[in-house]
């Protein structure tokens, strides 16, 4: 072995270690949020403040500094995208990060955003603003001062986004989701204008919630999601975590008179799960085993969930089966009837809440106001009337209130600027993707029809997954689609799609 | 704050820093045996061993040494059983026993006793002792060697037999296990003598898993296992572990043809719980925090499983509501027959199924065999007929096979030598702390008849719960009794109870 090699091999042991804490880490909040007692939270946040700690100690120790200048001048590398050249080039990048911020800052930063949760909490409740505006204003400020020590050339929600889509622009960002914008807020007026409205209490018959656990099982066993290595389980907000190669747990939840909610929640975070599991395990714990982004990884799980799991060809396979197993509710019910109810498309008030179509528009709200805070263009004061009037504009809806307005969501609580659009960049990436398949492996509706769903996950696998964080987001669907990202895909097919269920 | 006292926050910090990644640990176990999925194992196991290695670090670090060496000579360790003497004694005797063993004999000793439990699974399955004995003399070895290491005056089972009931002797054990069985052998003739028998195929009857879990839970309640603080899973072979203050996790297992094996796995294992969450808070992951010994733990569960779980008050009061609960199975069976069933006594071939009688028989016979190995009277490819011979004497049994003789438990193939004996001390333990408890609250029957499990259960609090580990078993029950521990409790217990039930 070489000296480089040596070194090569301690950085890579030491970033391993620490993804070991890492997943060790992962466990305690998976089971926080699914099966801890009440009483065991106090020492559960101690024990996870405490690793937290070992392993940022491990992963911003000088020596790391040392062993990736020494390698970045090595052979080892020379192509950026060679095994060795992506684990130097991304912990690299990662070190700087982690490393620019002071620590007071940091420090500030997370005890700001556990108080900014918990006011928020109860301003939502009290449907209160006023009570939530100053913790927000200190909230934008720190992330201001966050943005200045990490650097910037053009906007300080650049280095903020980054956090989420490494290498990604504001503008870049601004433009496609513009144009998407532009192109979706015809199709929605022209969804409401039509006559053809389905019969949306279908899927709010009761649907006992055992043989919605089954049922959702046996879903996510056939699109792929490998239970030998994972599991389901039920939490109030649901996700996915990777606890090891071998060990990717997805979360969801139930309601016996809502089907969509249940089903659609654990395929969309089955498609995380599938994506964790065909990273490659050779590389556990370094960047070319890591996922590419926050879109990335939504690109994979609205594949799932809407690309496949809304269409009328899956349906065509699984509908006798949902029949057989919810008798009660869908016996008398014609596919075509159900296929319209699980696509309803309607403008809402609450993202998590909105279909396919009109969800982009809830994020691209939150984006371009998230942007204005950042950026000092829009005062925190300001934003409840602003985000009212975007509602108006976008969606044609008037938010009743605060708490199903501005103060639905967490995230600007938590201090999450720059998350929101990865939402929207997943739907393009994932449209983009489910295109690009189809052009290579034929006539994917004729194998969902079949209950054929290995072709498409294996070309997930070869041609994303397998790539750990090798490329970024952009060179990535460069790479699979010959395209920059684009709106058009996404528009195609909710064009296409909604235009034969709404007669347009 | 003196120099003393700051190395004794020192001290306090480092360990309860320990326990906290201790907990971590046990959480890992935990999920490994009651949720993680198959293909999770490997990496697991390298989460583990990695979080061992730094646990073991910091309780073994020099500088523990030196600040217990301090803190020896200062005036917080003045008084033995005070807070700071207890944990300053007990810190240093736990150091010196981890230090004193060369780690070469250490990772000997672990990497045997995984080989170990392998094997002795495959010669189980394949009832081949011949299989399992070389690398049962290779254990034995080690142990003497570890007891060697350790240091002993009297035998080498001492040190062995101090690693779960710490300052306790093997001439003391002796002693107390040879006067229990001189007592009970004559018992369990008189009653396979009686020519009354219960009808033990009542509780052999329909019990549907899901009421069992319900009325588990429910038992567990009442008797004071706080489930805001804890919860129950199932497993394949039952334990308790705590997770932190506030998470104490039971486990058990159902068979829907067995309504004694659930109940009580779940009482017995409520038992350790319910010590568990009576250890002083304000010293978690201190002595002054933790339980006594092995023999001590088990003394708790056995006191919920047998003294109370298996007494004809606690069924007068619960068992109407069992009735209830299984009607297909109960509702034409007298109370009578029932307690009757649940208390069968007969000498039996496995341990683990072996009922509050004849169970201690099945421990001695381990101890005594056991010691022998150590001591090097007994040879390991003599086992199997010693064992076969102590079966016939005590119990009038002949094992058919090695695969339920001597092959039947996993201790030994685990490196678990001194293990055994704190089983049957702990019913000692419970029964002479039962009868003092009885003494001290009066009627304990017409509580229980009542469903009052307070009065005993804050007794066992205030009595032994609180006290942690500041006084050993020993000092422990002189302290609560004014006696020495003693065989005479439990068979006074065993006598009246099966007199009564088999007509003695």
């Amino acid at each position: 072995m070489t000296d480089h090699q040596a070194t090569y091999q301690r950085l890579c042991d030491q970033f391993q270690e620490a993804t070991m804490l890492g997943t060790i880490q992962q466990l305690l909040e998976w089971d926080e949020r699914t099966k801890m007692p009440p009483a065991g939270g106090a020492y559960r946040a101690d024990q996870a403040a405490y690793l937290a700690g070992i392993i940022h100690q491990q992963k911003t120790a000088p020596v790391v500094d040392e062993w990736l200048q020494e390698l970045a001048e090595s052979p080892l590398a020379a192509d950026p995208h060679s095994d060795t050249g992506t684990v130097i080039r991304q912990l690299r990048r990662d070190y700087d990060k982690k490393t620019k911020l002071p620590k007071s800052l940091v420090e500030e930063l997370t005890r700001t955003a556990v108080e900014g949760q918990q006011v928020w909490s109860e301003a939502r409740a009290a449907d209160d603003f006023a009570k939530f505006q100053p913790i927000l204003e200190k909230t934008v400020e720190l992330k201001r001062q966050e943005a200045a020590a990490l650097g910037f050339d053009i906007t300080p929600y650049d280095p903020l986004l980054d956090d989420y889509e490494p290498g990604e622009s504001t503008a870049n960002v601004a433009r496609v989701l513009g144009e998407l914008r532009d192109a979706l807020v015809p199709l929605v007026e022209a969804i409401a204008d039509s006559s053809q409205r389905p019969d949306v209490s279908i899927v709010s018959r009761e649907f006992p919630i055992e043989v919605q656990k089954t049922f959702g099982a046996q879903v996510v066993a056939a699109i792929g999601f490998d239970l030998e290595a994972g599991r389901i389980d039920e939490t109030d907000h649901p996700f996915m975590v990777g606890l090891g190669p071998g060990d990717v747990r997805l979360t969801t939840r139930f309601d016996e008179h809502n089907f969509c909610d249940g089903l659609f929640s654990t395929m969309h975070e089955a498609g995380h799960g599938i994506y964790d599991q065909g990273l490659p395990r050779e590389f556990y714990g370094l960047p070319t085993g890591e996922d590419v982004s926050m879109a990335i990884h939504e690109s994979q799980s609205r594949m799932w969930e809407n690309q496949v799991g809304r269409s009328h060809a899956f349906w065509e396979h699984f509908y006798g089966r949902a029949q057989k197993a919810f008798p009660g509710a869908l016996a008398d019910v014609e596919m075509r009837d159900f296929y319209g109810a699980i696509n309803d498309v309607r403008p809402s008030l609450i993202r998590v809440d909105a279909d396919e179509v009109t969800y982009n528009l809830h994020v691209l709200i939150r984006f371009e106001l998230e942007q204005a805070l950042i950026e000092n263009d829009l005062q925190v004061a300001d934003l409840p009337a602003a985000w009212n009037e975007k509602y108006r504009d976008c969606l044609g809806i008037d938010p009743p209130n605060d708490a199903d307005g501005v103060l639905q969501d967490v995230h600007w609580s938590a201090g999450l600027f720059g998350y929101f659009p990865t939402y929207a960049l997943g739907n393009l990436y994932s449209a983009q993707f489910f295109a690009q398949a189809a052009e290579d492996l034929g006539d994917l509706d004729a194998q969902f029809r079949r209950g054929e769903f290995a072709p498409l996950r294996e070309w997930l696998r070869a041609n994303i997954h397998t790539h750990g964080r090798r490329y970024s987001a952009a060179e990535l669907v460069e790479r699979v689609t010959s395209k920059p990202l684009s709106h058009k895909p996404l528009i195609d097919h909710l064009t296409q799609k909604y235009g034969e269920i709404y007669g347009l």
